[in-house]
């Protein structure tokens, strides 16, 4: 039997994605249950029948984007091989994240750490950049990365690029994820200068 | 005679940039004229003494952040020298400007373009944008920069790196200007691979 009922159906997944979309625009503060109840065309309370509440949307955003970032720190590709081999893999994978999770990483980006599930989702985030920064401190330190500069600002200026995607990327525009990823690697590591081959 | 007038007194910088602070705190439409009074611990008539309304206090620090943007483009430096030398003086500059003007560039990075004036404010930073694409572009066609890359993926990734800035850049912290400014022209242009020297 299909589980729909007359109206529009939606499943937890569609009312969670409207939810981010709309927090995205307004800011979360802004939004109210009833803002996602007209935005679906459905009643309040068929959608406290997917949800317990709008902090718990929030919460279910945060987790997955965090888990995606977190899950290229634990994939194998970011464990074997040279460190920066395991920096390369780290950055084109965290764009990857930022393409696929678009609306879940905008959200977790422009947090501003006002409640206690927003701090804790941004210690998190915070976690994620130190090991990055690790990663570079160790890659500059095995001689593979330039030594002149300081791990801490490369991280965030890295970052910081690859971060500037969510304010420019267009899910409809021409540029494919791998184009991208493949120009912060090229910058990252080689820069915009040409060079004899 | 002092201009003050027994009260604690302000003059129209102080009060635009006690107004920037908090809009950039709580976001412009959240600010009031009341909550910029408090703030100054002065009555609301008193800032209309100073300044004609809300919308002409973020006018103001608009104006400023886009005239010191604009400003390093128009600099003898960005115009004489090699194109890749003035595509350098540029991005130098800019981090120069995002540190200096830091409240006022991060109210117009924050922008989203819901009034006429932010609309406008907008278009002047697109400009910008698109004056640093054609000097990418020009850069890569003259072969003094890497011609595999898209000058507007480019242009954007590089800025997104120096707009990052505002996030993490603290005035009172360890890092001077110069130091931010080196880091950036050394990524941009020459990566973070080492190289026999």
């Amino acid at each position: 039997m299909p589980q729909r009922r007359g109206r529009p159906g939606y499943d937890q997944e569609q009312v969670i994605a409207a939810a981010v979309d709309l927090f995205n625009r307004h800011g979360y503060d802004a939004t109210s249950m009833g803002m996602l109840a007209e935005r679906l065309g459905i009643s309040k309370s068929a959608i406290y029948h997917h949800v317990p509440g709008k902090e718990q949307l929030l919460e279910h955003a945060l987790d997955r984007a965090l888990l995606e970032l977190e899950g290229v720190l634990t994939h194998p590709a970011a464990q074997e091989r040279s460190v920066d081999q395991r920096l390369e893999y780290v950055l084109r994978a965290t764009v990857g994240v930022l393409i696929d999770e678009l609306p879940n990483v905008t959200l977790l980006l422009r947090l501003r750490g006002n409640t206690p599930l927003e701090r804790r989702a941004l210690d998190r985030r915070r976690a994620f950049d130190h090991e990055v920064a690790a990663l570079v401190e160790a890659s500059a330190e095995a001689g593979a990365l330039r030594g002149d500069l300081q791990p801490r600002v490369v991280t965030r200026l890295v970052f910081g690029m690859i971060n500037s995607i969510i304010e420019w990327y267009r899910p409809d525009g021409p540029l494919r994820r791998e184009e991208i990823a493949d120009s912060v690697v090229a910058i990252a590591f080689d820069g915009l200068r040409s060079r004899p081959a």
